[in-house]
Parts: C-alpha cells; structure tokens; sequence
C-alpha cells in the first residue's frame, strides 16, 4: 500500500511544520500577496475576462495545489499562456466582456481540470513529452509576441479584434488614427518607468542602505509602485475623463452562471482546448518545480503534479475563475519573499479574499494600460532568439521545426501551431530511427574490437559478412534492415555466413522479427546462413518467445569475437 | 551522375534479351494472360465497375511498369485490396454503376499515381513504414472478410448495401428470403469445384501423365475452367432467364470522362483515399516484389517502385480504369507460366488488347455469380488467425493493435481502421522510447565490464553513481531522464561523481541536450560533477556542437573503466 504521504504530499512538511515557520511563512505571504496583484489582474485582462477574476483564480487554486502538489516552492494562479490560450478558445463561442463568455471561461477551466486527473489517472504524462524543445520554444516566442501585438490596442487605447497576427495588425493599423494621447502618453511612461526600476531599484535600495534581506523582498516591487502611482493619478485627476480606460467597479452581485448556454457540443469543441491548455500548462508548470526542487534537492513527482493542478483548476471554476497552472514569475517572487513552505500558498489565500470583500473599491481607478504594460514587458523577455541561432547551428532540421512552428502560431493560432508541431518532431523522429545507421564491420587486428570497415583498417573474411545496426528495431525501420541486407548480401556473392551484431538494439517489435524471419528464409534459399551476436537480455527474451529462434538458420552467440573464432573454424 | 538505367530500368535486361528469350516468355504470355483474365474481371466488379475494366487495368499499367519498375517478375494489374478500396472510396460521390462513379474511379487510379510520384519525388517512401505488422495484418484479414461478405448478394443473387459490416448485415438479412436458388445452386457448384480443383488437379495431371512443365502451367487454371464450363452451361440452357445475372454486353461506343463532374473540393475529398490507396497497393508491392527478387538475388529500388506503380496507375487512368498495383496471385500466376523477365507483361499487354478488340462477346454469358465465388475464395485464404495467436503469445500490447485495426475496419471502414492503427502504433512506439531502460551499473570484480547492480554482483564506490541509458535521447525521454537521475541523486547522497554511460545511445536530439544541460546546472548546484562515457561518434559530434561541452561540470572518457580509475584516483 502507498503511504498516505504520496496522495496527500502535504502531510510530509505539515509534520514538521513549527510555529517559527509560521512567522516566516506569514511575512512572506502578505509581500508577496501585494505584490502579485498587479500581474493577476493583468493575465485576467489577457484572458479576456474582468481583471478582478484574476484574484478569484488566485484563490482556490493556490490552497488546493498546497495540499496536493509536490513542490515547495511553486506558486499556482493566473499565467501569461494558459490565459492568453484560454482567450483564443472561449472568443469563437462568445463575444468578449459577455456573461457567456465568463461561463465558459469557467467551464475551460473545470474541463482542463478533468483533462490533467484524467493524464494522471491513465498514466498518460508521457503524452506532455511529445512537445520537443524546439517546438515549445517557437510556441513560447510566437505566442508571447501574439500577446504583446495584442496589448497594444489598451497602450494607444483603441479597439482591435483577432487573436492571429493579420487580424491583429489589420485592425491596429485602420484604428491607430484614433489613439488616445492621455492613454498613449500614460503607457510611456509606465513603460519606462518598469524599465527602470527593474534595472536600478534595486541598486538603489542599496545605495540609501536597505538590508539584503529588503532588498530582496521589495527589489520586484516596481509594477505594484506603478501600478499604485498610477491608480492615485487618474483618481487625482480624473483622467478617466480624457479617455483613458479604467478596471471601474467591481460588481458586487454574486456570479451567475448560466449553464444552459453549455452543451455537449460544445464540450466537444472545447475539449482540444483544454487538452492542450492542461497539457501547455503542465509542462511549464512542472519544469518551473523541478528547477526549484534541484536546488533544495526535492524531489517533484510529475503524476502527483498532474493531480495537484487537476484539483486546481477545479478549485479555479468553482471560484469563478479561467485555466491556471504554476508560473515563472510567480514563483520567484513567491521564492524571493522569503517562502520557505507551501503554507504561504494557503496564508496568501487568505489574505487575497480578505482584499476581495473589503478593498477592492482600491483598484477602481488602475488603468487598463498600465496592465498592459506590465504584461507586455514580462512577455518581451520570453521571446527568445538565442535559442533559433544557437539550433541553427546545431540542427538545421530542428531550426526548422522551431520556425515553422513560431509562423504558425503567428499565422494560423497558437493551437494550430502547438498541433503542426508536434506531428512535424514526431514525423522527424520516425524518420530518423527508419533510416538506421547500418555498419559492416571488421576486427581491428589483435584485439576483439569490431569497428566500421569504412572508419578503421579492419580485418575481414570474405566468406563473413558482419553487420552492426545502430538502432532499435521496430516496423518503421524493419522494412529498410530487409532491403540493405538484401542488398549488401547480393553485392558480396562469396558471403556464406551474415552475423547480425546487435550490441546497439534495446527493443524489437513484432514488424521486426517477422522482416527477420523473412531474411533468413531468402538468405537460405541463396546459401548464407543468418548469425546473431551480442543480443541484448530483453531482445534476447523476446526472440526466444518467437519462431525466428526455431527458423534460424544459423545461432545465436554471445560476443562477437566467439562468433568469428566459431565460424572461422568452420 | 545517375546512371540511365536507374531511370529506365528496364534498360538493364533488355541489353542481354534474346530471342530465345522472346520465345519462352511469349509462350509464359499467352497462358499467363488466358489465365489471369477472370482474376482481373472479378476485381473490377469488386471495384463496383463493369467487369470489363478488369482488362482495360491490365494494359498500360502491365506495359509501364515493365519498362520503369525494378521487379523482374512482378504482375502489375487489378488487385483485391486496392479494388475493394476503390469502391469504398468512390460509393460516397456517385451510385456504382453510373458513369459519374465510373469517372471518379477513374480519376481516383490518377490520384494515386500522383500521390506515389510525389512520394518518390519527395523520398517519402519511409512513410509507409508506418503500417506495423499487427495493423497491417488486421487491416488485411478484416477487409477480406469484409470483401467475402459483399459478395454474398451475388452468390444468393439478391440485392445488398453497405461497405462496412453491420449495414451489409442488415441489408443481406433483409433480402436473403429474395434469394433466387438457381444462382445459389450454381454458386454452390463453383465454390464446391473450385475447392477441389484447386486440391486435386494437379494431382490429377500427374495422374494421367502429364510432364512437369504442364503441370506447373495448367496447375492453377482452375478459375479459368470453371469459367469456361459456367459459361458454355449458362449459354447453352439460357439460364440468365432464370434470374442469374451474366455480364452482358460489352458498350463498344468510346468511353465519355464527364470531367466537369470533377472538382476542386471533390480532388480535396479524394486526396486520403487516394493516398492510402496507393500506400496500401506500394506496401504488398514491395513486398511480393522483394520475396519473389530475394529467390533470385535480384534487388528492389523501393523509390524507382514508386515510379514504377505511379506511373502504371496513371496508365490504368487512361485506359479508363482504377487503381492498380503489383499483386500476389498474380504474381505467382506469372512465375509459374514461366515468365524469365518483364517482357512477359508487355506481350501479355498487347494480348489482352487483342482480346478486347475481338473476343469480348465471349464474356458475354459469364455469370457474375461464378467471380463472386473466385474473389471468395481467394479472400478467405487472407483471413489470418494465426498471426493474431502468434501476437497474443508474443506481445499483448500489439495483439491488441491487431484487435482494433481488425474491429474498426469491420465497423467503420477501411480508411478509419488504418489511420488509427497507425496513430496507436506510433503512440505505444514513443511510450515505449519514452519509458527507457536506466541502470545503475558496477563493474564485475577483476574485469572492465560494467553490469545491472540489481543483476549482478558487482562493486561500486559510494562517492561515484554511473547510469546507463539503454535508448536514444530524444524530446520524448528527455524529460523522465531528467526526472530519474534527480531521483537518484536524491536517494544518494553521499555521490560527488555522476557517469552517465553512453554506449547504448545512437542519437541525441536539442531537446535532449537542453536536459542534459539542466541536470548539469542542477547537479553542480549539490556538489555533484556530471561525467560522459562511451559515447559515440555520431552523438558526441552533436555534444561537440552544442553548449554543453562548455558547460559539463565534469569529464567526457572514453570508457567506462577510465572513467572509474580516474575518478577513484581523485
């Protein structure tokens, strides 16, 4: 039986957890609290939901993956992708802004919750592999210049639609005669202002004598100092006047959710959405633990992870919120507060409902492009070059996949783009393994090392003919292994005997050992006598439960050596 | 540059032919082609055209794939399968019989020419490797059951519709008590003679004294004398006014292509069952093509076959016929004739056309009834039950791939069938590859071989832990790489040196090294140093390419055991 640690992985630290923690835990909470407000709301914006659902998704979901994750360190709630994902998956069924719109909004984030128990249930994580690097990386940049294309329509505060870069830009560029100056000029500033202080404030925390520890708690504090400087500016003077757009009032009626307006067809619909916004999420999620855990040197459980972001995304729709998943950003700041346990996921919590029912007339005034601002700064920084260069000159092949997979995206949307992808590095891949490299080989002279005849000055018997396979043998390679044999042994008429050196194949399919049969049985019928050397155990169990071992025309040895000293005496 | 007869390779045998090689093939011709005309009839009818198109089909295909294909005996013409196909793939555009389905299938034989052109053009040949061996045996077995079901309403004489099993069901229940007895009486006759013949009538040849060589000609023309006999019999008592159903007469006007009922959407509709069309038909090519060169230490171009049949399903195009490709029966029919080169399918060409221009009122009485009975029979011999035996004892998992394919073909078609076996069959691959074998390895005391520590008896040093990866790194196992030698350092944590044992690694991929690169980073930050052994050229000319050469905390060795002597020397 399983401890009750592994299904509740919570209890391991709540043991040991001590009131001084508590302490620690609970100034670290209320700084990071504060702090991660301003990019909340933002990635609600970004979903194209009221930016206060940003703190409802930061509710439940923090306190759940508490208990059921196994990071110490990740901190779950509202991310750039998985909201920006989520906008480009609820707009096709309901106009932005609209009641529709927020129910399945909602609705994707219980189905992206099923989706990741489901992944944990049947064992299938390994599906979230298939997203190679070069494809993730294209996926991130396009995606991140998609949203930052798309913040720019609250930064010169005018309209645009689409969610697709020729949509975008259309609409941009018919509506930027209409820029808003006061807006224009405040998303300058702001900008710069983030620029700056991300750069300088902590410097100068240093310089007018902060602690370290000060320095390391309030150094990311520059979009909460904007945000606040902002808010306190339009309010002063009333610039929501002049046209620049503001969160407004926060309605205080319960959330109504109309669940006649969800159908099964529509689930249907949704359902590749959600797949591949838990599936997006899970993988950045979990890649964001895992660096954490490395340096404490914890340990992140990849299926128990797909249960805790399960239960929180659940944990999100019951709180009336959209898709979340565990960020970057996030979690360094969570990290840089001073959090030592996942208790501060809870405390934080607590303390983001406590603002919801009693301070949320505070953001009345915070401006859309301030925002906007936040969210395209944060999202420049993941579009990454680097990484095309650097596989330029690694693998022209893989440059590729990132390019094609990045227009895409771009193109066409991030799902169309996620999908090409995938199909594309696992077309690659077969491709690779189906053309196997195939070595003759020979004996280096007075040793028992057998070496490619076109690499090393080897010694061979013309009557023997050596092969050595670089690759695991399975159906979409076993009919290439038929045809160079066939032909390797039609070009060498003297051959008598072929051994097989099979050091380098971990795994043999049906579709292989029936390509196998096939070659004994030709090989027989023109006089050569098939060898296998250096099977492996697990390939060996295999062949034994098949007919090959019985059709066999020749035997199996354990080394090489011993099968050229055998047939040599021959 | 390529040599000419890499293009043409006919070029290779017509430079030695003799005459006396034009005698002994005419000869092989004349049976061959007498024999083969019922096979080619009853195949046009399973594409659900007039049986006649049967001989059209074996024309210009026969005379092309002589010159450009690389097989010295292979029969190109109608086959079972790709008729079958055709018919499935064309009963959605137009009711089979009309001239409008007539068209498509014509256009569709067009279609796969292209589409295997392309293939060659592009080197895509490798994607036919896809098809397992369970899915292609379960495709296999399901459509022959399927095709022997459809002929039911010709064996019963009633009328029947449907291309997957339970509408054929339902609509063969509904009409069996319209069966007309005389057709099934003969049916019976000819299923029951066929049997025999095929049984005992070689026996019977040599019974009465026949020489080898007849034997061997006239051994298989058992379809050819139930033919004749049904024929003369339904001729001589005009039993086709008793409700058997003959082929009758033969349009002499010219065949009318009504292109315009060809369109854009409908090339688009067309293009999958095009496309495996000709995969399927390429695939039993190569594959009859191969066993029968193999005989004759001859070799296969599996990218000229592409040529070859593409251009022979483009003459069957304009012969006014469908798909075509090489066949088994075929084949055999072929060789056993005594066919000593391709000369035999051009003279066998000119033949068939000389039949159509003079002889075909001779098919004028020919009971359908009587094909029915030959395409039964010959289907029944590809239902093939052992092979799923042989899976289940040998692997469940793939004699689950063979169940399914098998069941969605029987229920859904033979395109859905195909497609999922192939995603199923490259899913449970990659679980398989991403799920590689780790061990950690000691050395065997007083030698350089390093083994399984939970196999062997071996030793190892507290302060150094060595892994051996048994597959390739590739974006689908990168990751649980990553999580399984964090895990392990976690659970040892007295370790300094981590060797990583490369030797079973033919491939590394930018996905693979972006975690080799991570678990470095994360090891350097516990004081451990990550060490490479054995690696391969292939795989460690990549390594020298990429960052990590630059960033290994550690040492790359050569072998295992310097890695050893080293690092304890330290």
């Amino acid at each position: 039986m399983k401890k009750p640690s592994k299904f509740l992985p919570a209890l391991t630290w709540l043991k040991n957890y001590q009131a001084s923690d508590l302490k620690s835990d609970t100034v670290a909470s209320v700084v990071f609290t504060i702090m991660v407000i301003p990019q909340s709301m933002a990635y609600a914006m970004l979903a194209g939901l009221p930016a206060i659902t940003g703190l409802y998704a930061s509710i439940l979901p923090s306190i759940l993956y508490s208990f059921f994750g196994t990071s110490r360190s990740l901190a779950v709630g509202p991310v750039a992708l998985s909201s920006v994902m989520t906008a480009s998956a609820v707009l096709p069924f309901a106009t932005a802004g609209s009641e529709q719109y927020t129910t399945i909004a909602i609705y994707l984030a219980f189905m992206s919750g099923i989706c990741l128990l489901v992944l944990s249930l049947l064992r299938l994580g390994f599906l979230t592999n298939l997203l190679s690097h070069p494809v993730i990386s294209g996926f991130i940049s396009a995606s991140a210049l998609l949203i930052v294309i798309g913040q720019l329509k609250y930064l010169f505060g005018i309209e645009a639609h689409g969610d697709t870069l020729l949509p975008l830009a259309e609409s941009l560029y018919t509506n930027i005669n209409n820029t808003n100056l006061p807006t224009f000029i405040l998303s300058l500033i702001s900008i710069l202002s983030l620029l700056l202080i991300r750069r300088y404030f902590s410097f100068f925390l240093n310089k007018i004598g902060c602690s370290k520890r000060a320095i390391q708690l309030f150094g990311k504090s520059g979009p909460l100092l904007v945000v606040i400087s902002a808010t306190l500016i339009v309010a002063a003077f009333s610039l929501e006047n002049m046209g620049i757009s503001i969160i407004g009032g926060i309605s205080s009626k319960p959330l109504e959710i109309n669940v006649e307006g969800i159908s099964w067809k529509m689930t249907k619909e949704l359902l590749p959405s959600a797949f591949l916004i838990s599936i997006v999420g899970f993988i950045g999620s979990v890649s964001v633990a895992q660096s954490f855990a490395a340096k404490r040197n914890q340990d992140i459980d990849p299926n128990q992870e797909l249960i805790g972001l399960g239960l929180a995304n659940i944990g999100s729709a019951l709180c009336g919120a959209f898709p979340v998943t565990g960020g970057f950003s996030r979690t360094v700041l969570n990290v840089d507060c001073g959090s030592k346990s996942p208790m501060t996921g809870i405390i934080s919590a607590l303390l983001i409902l406590l603002i919801l029912l009693f301070l949320t007339p505070l953001f009345y005034y915070l401006p859309k492009a301030i925002l906007a601002a936040i969210i395209s700064i944060s999202m420049m920084q993941l579009v990454n070059i680097q990484d095309l260069l650097y596989l330029w000159s690694f693998s022209k092949k893989e440059a590729y996949l990132l390019l094609i997979t990045f227009s895409i995206v771009m193109l066409d949307g991030m799902e169309s783009g996620l999908i090409v992808g995938v199909v594309l590095s696992i077309l690659f891949f077969l491709w690779h393994t189906s053309h196997p490299h195939i070595a003759v080989v020979g004996r280096l002279p007075g040793t028992e090392h057998f070496r490619n005849i076109q690499r090393f000055s080897v010694e061979t018997n013309p009557s023997i003919l050596t092969v050595r396979i670089d690759e695991n043998l399975f159906f979409a390679n076993a009919s290439i292994l038929e045809e160079k044999l066939q032909y390797l042994v039609s070009q060498n008429s003297d051959v008598r005997h072929l051994i097989l050196m099979c050091n380098a194949i971990n795994m043999i399919d049906a579709s292989a050992l029936q390509s196998l049969e096939k070659i004994v049985y030709r090989l027989a019928s023109l006089g050569v006598k098939l060898h296998l050397s250096e099977v492996k155990g697990p390939v060996m169990d295999r062949i034994r439960n098949s007919p090959l071992v019985n059709n066999l025309s020749g035997k199996v040895f354990l080394t090489q050596h011993q099968a050229i000293k055998e047939l040599e005496a021959e």
